[in-house]
């Protein structure tokens, strides 16, 4: 493979080390696509006859037919799916094989294979993700009344409604999605025809090749078209993000699902049991969502460190490109659709979630609010009157509401019976009807839109 | 601060851990600036009188000014800069200053705050990367016609052009910047007005203090708003792609004015000299650059990790958002700015640059690229037989273009005299016209159009 | 400073990206005593005549003295302490200053330096856990016996005791402890006289240096020694390792303190209030410590990638060794103290932690366990009869031991009174004492060694 | 598998998740090993009568004859390797099967096994970088007279014997193997009756168990025993550590071959060429050995974050220990070997080196000294001087020793004919005779040592 140069064989360990082929035959759907454009490319621009363009055409479907068939051969001799592909074309169609990599390199090959993969890798995530929206838009429809209480520092703060707190992960995954979208945008160029480093000599069409694969362009440099990994970190850091959400959504179906809390029944099909504690039921699907966290941002920070201080153009280090993004994958794929599952599945315990929220002086905020818009207290006055008042409550075992007017007064005189009325739950979350707030209304409004988006009105 | 409820003040130990005004104090523009929107907003709504406006207005320009001649003091009893400023606001304007708080909460503020600083940072990040690219684009525009040897593994593969080189930087600066820019974009949303956690029951106009501070809209759900540190990730995940960009061109650098290679003199305002030995000259600048790669993707990590599984919606650990970013933005800014000195100022001796492009039979794809184009072999046989020409030449110490027409033609029948034609340096990189490629007039169109986009011509 | 060889001085930039005074000043104790030590050897050694040693030795202890009552001065010219210190010097005695960097360089100079930081961090870092440690178990021996809910998965697995669980984190500090301890072991050794890379023709003796800054012996080669940054590396490990621990009971203590378990309740001193929620008593100093751990790995990861590929022997790179230190010391140093507060003055709410226990079927291995044991049933199969009754349990609503013995036996026919004796917490925590169990008689057993390990009991 | 307790088996998203078996089939000698031990300890305790223990243990050689046969067969719905074996076994010998997993649980047993199989591996890494050692150690010795130029920033500084520079790396695995035995002697203790979390009530041994596995003790406390992943993260950090002097190696390797350096020929088993330039001889076993870093730094971090914040004691998160693990070892192992052979078979050009080392005024050092020594010079005007005479050689293309006396007086009049002896290469290494200095009797001196140390002499 490597001409006639070297007098020895590489040896176990290098055969080892070097073969890519045992990850990198994922790509044999991409490298198959990519090298038919290219030929049939060469064919148009006259630098392949006609004959030969046919010749290997029909080649590498039969090669690819051998791999849909039986899977790709793995032998470490080969290298990787490029060699093994050619190889497997050469024994099938002879010498004329040889002609297929003319103005071209195994260096723009990988580049455009792998970014042909991740560019799919980021569409399946979209819709994936776009799925997960549903999921929660469709759960905070339902729950949009739902009074449950919000947390800071995960204390109970004020009540909040159920569906404003899974609209919230909607926001989030809006987010992701537009991170995915942006780095698609972002690397749609066609890396073929960049050779090995330098560009050919052969009088190719670069937007020919580019327009067959979707890309909106070739790339403008070769030197970088066959340097570059952004795509492959984008997509890296888009998925760590993503992860980083989906990691908090799961800490809190762990919390919720918890005994204490007892907010969430977990579906039985993303739940374990224990082999030594009969009675468990454990949100193990949760849990590795959240682990899987870890190890994406492993996968991001795996390829950070290998691209650093790389000198152009291309350097072997960069064969570790695909592992960390191949695993990223799959880990966020599961991700998604684990926590899609749980999402739709869990069963809220609605009635335990308002029983909570009402504990804790939930409604504090509400008192001093009052303070301000009904007795002209400055915020920071009210503030501390409410304190007095929680304080006392809390010395009594009491709710606030609990407080007798003769009580209240005592603490401030401005305040009267009329405030009773602004401290249930209920008042307190219709009360917040800001835009973005957590009233129900506010909540109903969001996932109307929210549907629009994902078009689950038609 | 915190009310009437604790019995005993925050321990040494707490109010060393818990104060974030050592660093938070940066924001104090942003946190003036939002609070006076804030507060506008609260006058036209009605909530807070035109008077007590007024005042609070005139306050909180005069802590700014207080800020600006004497820079913001550093009262760990007063946690941060929020609470900072409108503790001296209070002691300026009295109780009215209380009033100053109503409808927001220290979550939305820090939140606002800490987008509009950041959205500053993109911005300022984009106009260094674009002084970047005109340097870079300026040197390629000198040597579009410079030849040097051409790297993969650091072995000489084929000449290239020096501005060919150059423009593959021009490009991936490109894409940092298409990449703070999407940032940018996804994160201008208004997140004042979602309060503590649960939006407001005042009557309050996001929309109006979104539109005053340069946002695209408010934030579409308050539990997100105050839990959300995407913007923040966004960044450090744009500033360590950025840095690895950096980093390969500093170790390139680094490489180049290393004695053997002695293809750069770097500028003596960005080299250092040793205190023992006199003779050096240090790329201290470029090393600088490559090694603050390592502390950005800190950067990027440390944030990624904090928030990881954090349950909505704030939690104390989000106050370590900052440091990160603000070390970052440091790190990345000063990195920027000297290696746009480098490019600008470095000296190319590009006559050594040349004298090593010839060795190491750089030219051999284009012996091979010759057999295929006018002898029709196909390509991989053509490698083969130029695998067996460099080996002989080798054999020989000789340059391939020494080998005599009898030794060719030993070899294979098929070469003859006008093969001498493709093996120069000149003849190498004229011949790489294709789209993207390092001839000289491809590396003109490329640095015209870079020109163009920069508006350099205007 | 760099001798008569530059043309132009250094620009602003590199003034500001080069100079590493305003962090490295932290090492201004360690470059005095090397220094002092350095020059006590010349002396020794005949180098430098006995008079000039008094002079610097003189000299050095007046800067010393400066630095003590008036911080280090910041000039950038001067570019790090070690500059900042010898400039000093020379003003203070003249030329013979210039004496003391005889035989050294900085590369050694500043390896020594930041190597007897580290050292002293370490040492630190062992007497704060060591204190860690004493705190958990005191408040281990206090409640050998409170039972609470052991969870697995988050879920209520088996009931534990509190002083069991806490007992868990000394192990984990033990740990922590030992890997500093291995740490300072494998970098006690002294550079000092490696010079700038190559060692030194000066007749010096370095056995004597290393003595005198309590070192065990000299490295043992130059380049390594001014090469080599594992000891930090080796700080910033141990100190991510521990503040995962740190994370995890501080994770613990922000779930137990949340309102829904009720299981703690934090000490006023480590806690805050809220600006807008009167009643919140947030778990402030705990989610820093779980956020630190985020940026204590950040500060180990950016060591690891700035050292990646660095070429022998020091590159400028190096010089973002120390912030990272720097940073992870004090950040982790903040959180063993507020930790250490945490552990000491927390209130453990025991019934609450009791009543929890109770709930979740948490002894039904206890009766798999007793049917194993009593019936010699193959565990699995014992196992499957518990989950029966459990199943049972959970769809009457009521406790194990709440099913009579004739629901009991129609699971299966085996079971007998006897039963109900392991079925409490109680009896279940009494029978776990395997060696390293949950048994208050285990625990007392754990304290007890730790107590004589710690050397409480003096 | 889980008891009769759940309606819906898993789904298939939560099989594909939940099933570890794809990978922790790795452990299954481990598993297999501590069963066997398990269950013979069962029977010497009275706890399985021994009958019983006999037909476990042949059943359980039977399972592993069958795995070293076929392999492990991976069936999702068996999870993981300890059911695998579990359900084999019983398929085998029938329900005494389910006496195996009495007094114990899956979380003791994956602790148990794991900790098996990452003390082996810490063993084998031992033994791999020793081998590293005694390559680097020949090969010093070979060349401890090989002068070659040490580079401080990439700048030639001083010469340096190239015998000195390998045995900078024999000093740094020196360190890396200390790690690994810290690490091992630190874990070397046994989960094993720990049981779910709380350790069990059978009267077991747990003493005999963890002797019969040679660890040193049983683990303190059985929360602790399963939460604990200190032993992984030990081995990640010292791996990840270990891949940094590697990749400092490697990056050296690399430039070292570059054409313009020249100094080693790489061997050519670990080595390749390229597809379409067949004179290249590409360093690809460095450069992977390089990149391996990035993804055991990716590793390393994996682990801590899904360590994060995780609540006692076992979580499914941990399930996330054993993929960065396994993929650590991988790629380190096999770097550790790729680098054995390339320091073992690599060619140095000596002469190119000691070329190299004439050039770039690399004696400047020692004509300071000289100053110093024999004129009694401050160092500091020492160095002013040389840097005038180096300049003045520069300024006429010269070397410093070409330098005629007339110039070199005209700069120092102290200066006399004595110093030609200094500013030769040979002498420059030679007077480097310090402890740890390049001089070739030190070096010569170190390598003895290394030898004895690593007992290759008898």
């Amino acid at each position: 493979m490597w001409g006639g140069r070297f007098a020895e064989g590489p040896s176990a360990i290098m055969r080892e080390i070097n073969a890519s082929i045992p990850f990198d035959k994922a790509l044999w759907r991409q490298d198959i696509a990519a090298s038919k454009v290219h030929v049939a490319m060469l064919g148009s621009c006259g630098i392949v006859s006609a004959d030969d363009v046919k010749q290997i055409d029909q080649g590498l479907d039969a090669v690819a037919a051998e791999y849909e068939a039986n899977g790709v051969p793995e032998d470490w001799d080969l290298e990787d799916i490029h060699m093994t592909t050619e190889s497997r074309l050469s024994e099938l169609i002879g010498p004329v094989a040889g002609r297929l990599h003319t103005a071209r390199s195994r260096n723009d090959q990988v580049a455009t294979d792998f970014r042909l993969w991740t560019r799919e890798a980021m569409d399946q995530m979209d819709a994936g993700l776009a799925a997960l929206q549903r999921a929660l838009v469709t759960r905070a429809g339902e729950h949009a009344d739902s009074i449950m209480p919000g947390f800071t520092h995960l204390q109970t703060a004020q009540p909040v409604t159920l569906g404003h707190h899974l609209m919230a992960y909607y926001e989030m995954i809006r987010r992701d999605r537009s991170r995915f979208q942006d780095a698609r945008r972002r690397m749609n160029e066609s890396p073929l025809g960049s050779a090995a480093l330098a560009g050919t000599g052969f009088p190719i069409d670069r937007e020919m090749t580019a327009q067959a694969m979707d890309f909106d362009r070739p790339t403008a440099n070769s030197l970088d078209a066959v340097s570059d990994r952004d795509f492959a970190l984008d997509y890296l850091q888009a998925a760590a993000q993503c992860s980083l959400h989906l990691s908090r959504l799961a800490e809190e179906f762990i919390i919720w699902a918890s005994q204490p809390f007892g907010f969430v029944r977990m579906p039985d099909t993303l739940s374990t049991g224990s082999s030594i504690m009969p009675q468990k039921k454990n949100p193990d699907a949760a849990e590795l969502v959240r682990g899987h966290a870890g190890r994406i941002i492993g996968c991001a920070t795996a390829l950070m460190v290998t691209m650093k201080g790389l000198p152009l153009a291309y350097s072997k280090d960069m064969q570790d490109d695909k592992p960390p993004v191949f695993e990223a994958a799959s880990l966020l794929g599961l991700s998604v659709a684990a926590m899609t599952g749980m999402v739709a599945d869990a069963t809220f315990r609605t009635e335990k979630m308002r029983k909570a929220a009402e504990l804790g002086y939930a409604t504090a905020t509400d008192l001093a609010d009052w303070l301000v818009r009904e007795a002209d207290i400055p915020f920071r006055e009210a503030h501390h009157i409410t304190g007095a008042a929680v304080k006392l409550a809390e010395s009594k075992g009491a709710a606030l509401e609990e407080l007798s007017m003769a009580e209240l007064k005592a603490i401030d005189e401005r305040i009267d019976e009329r405030v009773y009325n602004a401290l249930s739950v209920e008042a307190s979350v219709a009360a917040r009807c800001s835009l973005g707030g957590t009233a129900p209304d506010q909540v109903r409004h969001q996932v109307g839109l929210a549907r629009q988006a994902l078009e689950m009105d038609q």
